[in-house]
């Protein structure tokens, strides 16, 4: 598949299906996080796989009880172990970092014929817990994956690009 | 292409042909971004594109004078218009945000034949002034575009995934 027709193709699922993830697949899909650029190639993400179905519903609970959230064969807890290291342009290094890694994920998913959705709803100390995550280490998403229900999900409205791109400098 | 290769074939691409980029491919490179998800469908990126050479000399200057940032036919300047939307675990919206439409574009910019290289190395007061970013906007990353000069670039190390991924809890 190629990279715009994935594009394209991505949603945020919220339907999964009850059948067990491959492992080959989930490699390839963290294989795809792997490869993934990062400020300083720090490569600060850290990603806890968890497939338990116990867990994964005590990781719905801690994230304000989306019960979808542990109907997906496996969560990708990502993380970050950081230094808390700032760009001269004022960003942290981490959360962006983490992202792109996800990113690769979610459309490396695509191709695979998975589904996935980002979560940022959820309370890091309860997920902490639920994991036995240490004091230092962030915990920036939950990456949800799995076989998709076949299903059409609606296509969010996007602003145009006119509304979002600018040419030369600031004017709106 | 598919996202696999997109993805084995991204590079942080620092020397690059003075070559026009052609607006159709510029425009699908953005076309990536604005289908990009994001938190509760914020879409906080803005973007704006400098294909003038006085002002991408100027902001090299800005980006701690890296030359080679001026020397893309493209720098897309990447902003968030937000209003600094904290999720429940603890993490802004927008540079998360921010870095996905980024990375949709790095990826698409390869299927186009395309270079890439995030520049997070740059002075936010500076680059506002050259452009007339109002104060309350973000600049989050430069992102340079353009034709890569024909050679291979080094592959950086990489963690391997026994190092990255653990199962089921934090176990390290």
């Amino acid at each position: 598949m190629n990279v715009t027709e994935a594009i394209k193709k991505r949603r945020s699922v919220r339907s999964y299906q009850d059948k067990e993830l491959e492992q080959e697949k989930l490699e390839r899909v963290l294989e795809a996080a792997r490869l993934a650029p990062s400020a300083k190639n720090f490569q600060e993400w850290r990603f806890i796989v968890v497939k338990d179905k116990k867990t994964r519903k005590k990781l719905a609970v801690a994230a304000n009880n989306q019960t979808f959230v542990g109907q997906a064969s496996v969560i990708i807890v990502c993380c970050a172990e950081t230094d808390n290291y700032i760009m001269r342009c004022g960003q942290l290094t981490y959360p962006i970092d983490v992202a792109i890694a996800i990113d690769h994920m979610t459309l490396k998913a695509v191709e695979e014929g998975l589904g996935t959705c980002w979560i940022g709803s959820f309370y890091e100390d309860q997920v902490k817990k639920i994991l036995e995550i240490p004091e230092d280490i962030k915990v920036v998403e939950l990456l949800i994956l799995g076989y998709p229900v076949d299903k059409v999900e609606k296509i969010k409205h996007r602003l145009s690009l006119e509304e979002i791109v600018m040419y030369e400098k600031w004017s709106k």
